[in-house]
């Protein structure tokens, strides 16, 4: 029940694509990652995904189209589509999304997967 | 799929402590609200509720202690803990919350209840 301050916790990231959980609610979890450069193309068949910019910019490219996004707005991803966040520059966002969703979706295993996340 | 402008939300609401809806994730709800004033005291017995501040400040009244917010911070009020949310000058926040919470809780329904939200 304390308060979350996001600045004090974007400073406790160094790593890009690391998601850290920052708070939790029910069986989700409210994470804070840096991104940048590009991602891996994958989706997550049951669960919805949330990105919230909170500094900087950041393209969701999605199959058919691409959306960008600067800081104060937000996309949801739905279960099941496929896209690829990329960053030019580093870009802060905010995650929501269900317990135990892996960053990777259903792509390979590889060296950007976190299936263990921090608590910060 | 579209990208969603805070800004742009929080110019369609006018009316203080209206939540509206801006988008969903699972069966969960995004909503924006603009408070000012005092709420009502009041739980939620089975949903853990997100406060994020976008703009001004607020304060989360609780029966032990309260926590003053400002933009860029957030709190987590758990599940059965009373709270009230107070601003002296208007807020802009974002909920998060489970589908059909109700916002006064466990508090007799008032003029301030709002159970029927619109989707903007």
């Amino acid at each position: 029940m304390d308060k979350i301050n996001l600045a004090e916790k974007f400073e406790l990231v160094q790593e890009h694509w690391h998601p850290h959980i920052i708070a939790e609610l029910d069986s989700y979890d409210i994470k804070v990652a840096k991104i940048a450069g590009e991602f891996v193309w994958h989706k997550h068949d049951d669960a919805d995904e949330m990105f919230l910019i909170i500094k900087g910019e950041m393209n969701m490219e999605m199959r058919e189209r691409t959306v960008s996004l600067s800081a104060g707005e937000m996309i949801v991803v739905p279960k099941g589509v496929e896209h690829r966040p990329t960053a030019q520059d580093e870009c802060e966002i905010i995650l929501f999304e269900r317990r135990g969703l892996v960053n990777t979706g259903d792509a390979e295993k590889s060296e950007l997967t976190r299936d263990q996340l921090e608590r910060i």
